[in-house]
């Protein structure tokens, strides 16, 4: 009597949601200390300080009318006016506040791109494995369909070839998300460049644009120096998805936008379709003291020096035990770390017996890897490194 | 190349909208003094100060990491505890905290019980002129078809002969808006016990409940002492609908929840349904401050007494002028005015003339009337009389 599918999403939690929910059950029987939960990607970093200090003052000097008011469906003019200087003053192009589309976070970001991209139900989005389980269910929920390609290994860039293969009349755009989650790959240069004559090559072949999506919520959030690429530096019809939620630590407030820059080929359509997807998923407009407090701080990043201090602890700590550390994470705050036996869900079954908490890479499309998040207090991983010592023993490492 | 009907959606900004741009766009050319902008409901007493109290304590003494993280999907459980409580104080019932399912506002609570109690294309919801006009661009996105059923004049309650005839196979559910925008009606309680004996008694012949969705942004916007009787008092299989945006004066920071009282049939299933819908459409959770924000304030209100003032002006201000006020709105801050010539596209566009912004009812199907939003400072209401006068002469009062 209800949507089957609504039903089913809303009865089968995800896996890291149910490992999360586990998990808190657990402390509450044993204690938190005793257990080391790396299932959920909650920033453990508090906002910068810059921003905390934004948001007192917006409280205490602004208007609150204004302040909690209903902005313009596509975000207030002076945020968008802020946000689109900020990003020409980082990355060039000729960015206006026309290009900006704010939204609810960038699972919005997401939906109303899939929504506004899709002519007709079976329309399809490529999307690379490992991959954040939720694109499927937007891409579904949009009545496409989720096209996922292998993963590249043991890299986790892009197999072109394959990507080649699954290029049909259907494809309207290619999924990337670069830092990667869970993978912790960034997209090098060389392979944007690959990426970006392949779907132009293609695009003219079928006579029309195939966009890319680029989900960068963990933009900033990179190590040893490293810079994520700019991808619209590489293919002009490239949509930005993004959220504020881990470069300011700001998750439940829910800010992002979708950016589709003039250069980009239909772009007043793309962004006139993304608008009304907005409109009729019932998404009125950004939260607006938090649309004035990104504006504010866009750019700034939390304190990332805990998550490089966490990553370079796991990567030390679990190299010593046995573990196949040859390949740290680039960026986000994930470790996709090889399981001791080609079974990724009994790996973490076995650790979950040890109340360690990792999430399967199968959950994500790749198996044979497990999740870590280690966006955690860095005592976490200091007593997790014990336990996974005696996971290790278990396999005989 | 994208999809025709969030381009459409995208492009065709509302009748309301496109009001309120243009009055900013005059309010620029003829001072802000000389336009009398009737158009858009956005509150105009800012929230109450309680609220504001209570933000500014949120922000200074709670760890800024829980506060701007993640909640779980449905809502924090400790604030839906606290508004479960207060729902049952201030109602009864047995409500508790996993009837609630927190929103991004009341446009978002829609969509998802719209989405998750569709089955199939083509199913349908029941909906009464004059009407909220995306309620249409709601249900349509679902993959429903909305059957909208001309207004019960001149008091604006619900015909019940037409309710009778309209539900068939198809009908998923009813969906009411009292206090009404724009009619400002509120449902009587003879009105809803004789749609609870209707829909239980189709419900019946149907062997499936009938859902009454009750969608309550100005519940607490009441005048002369009125009180918004409880939808689910009347009917079990109520689903209410409600946002923070008008009563706490906080509509662009999109918090309002879904509720599903366990009296009614399918609740689980129901609650899942709304649940998955949520997921599927990218709502992650509801904004986090403001969760708990509102779960403090639940039950307040701001200053209503202004709009109260607003009201009694309008209504003397216009009687006095020959315009028809004998039906002043018993909720809202909208006053559904009688036209003074049928043709109310006609008669709102020589109002705009006149720098005095009306919405024609035609955009909420009812055609004859105009809706004022009297949520605006007094002064504007006084300064308005004197055009509305000049407009009252010009069809010879």
């Amino acid at each position: 009597m209800v949507s089957k599918r609504c039903y089913d999403l809303g009865t089968a939690r995800s896996v890291i949601r149910e490992l999360f929910e586990y998990g808190n059950a657990r402390a509450r029987e044993v204690g938190p200390d005793r257990v080391f939960d790396f299932s959920i990607g909650n920033p453990s970093v508090p906002p910068p300080q810059a921003a905390l200090d934004e948001l007192a003052r917006l409280i205490r000097e602004e208007d609150p009318l204004k302040l909690h008011g209903y902005t313009s469906a596509q975000g207030d003019l002076a945020v968008r006016e802020k946000l689109s200087a900020s990003l020409r003053r980082r990355f060039g192009h000729s960015y206006g506040p026309d290009d900006l589309y704010l939204t609810v976070g960038a699972a919005a970001a997401l939906c109303c791109v899939f929504h506004g991209l899709t002519e007709a139900p079976g329309d399809e989005f490529i999307v690379f494995a490992p991959y954040f389980p939720e694109y499927k269910v937007f891409i579904e929920g949009a009545g496409a369909v989720p096209v996922i390609l292998p993963p590249h290994l043991p890299d986790f860039q892009i197999d072109l070839a394959a990507v080649e293969a699954a290029i049909g009349p259907r494809t309207k755009g290619v999924l990337i998300n670069s830092p990667n989650n869970p993978a912790g790959a960034v997209y090098t240069p060389q392979t944007l460049t690959a990426l970006s004559e392949l779907l132009t090559r293609k695009s003219r072949e079928l006579g029309r644009p195939i966009y890319l999506i680029s989900d960068e919520p963990y933009r900033e959030i990179v190590y040893d120096g490293a810079v994520t690429p700019w991808a619209p530096d590489f293919y002009p019809n490239t949509i930005v998805c993004y959220s504020y939620s881990k470069s300011l630590s700001l998750p439940g407030e829910r800010l992002g936008y979708v950016l589709v820059g003039s250069e980009a080929e239909n772009a007043p359509a793309v962004y006139a379709a993304v608008a009304g997807a907005g409109r009729t998923l019932g998404y009125v407009n950004a939260p607006s003291l938090f649309q004035r407090l990104c504006a504010a701080c866009d750019g700034l990043t939390a304190d990332l020096s805990v998550y490089a201090k966490n990553r370079r602890l796991l990567t030390d700590g679990l190299g010593q035990l046995g573990f196949d550390t040859s390949l740290p994470p680039a960026g986000t705050f994930y470790y996709f770390l090889p399981t001791l036996e080609p079974d990724d869900v009994a790996f973490c079954e076995r650790a979950k017996s040890l109340d360690l908490l990792l999430v399967p890479g199968s959950g994500f499309g790749v198996s044979g890897y497990a999740r870590l998040s280690f966006c955690v207090p860095t005592e976490r991983i200091q007593g997790a490194l014990e336990v996974f010592g005696k996971l290790a023993k278990e396999y005989g490492r």
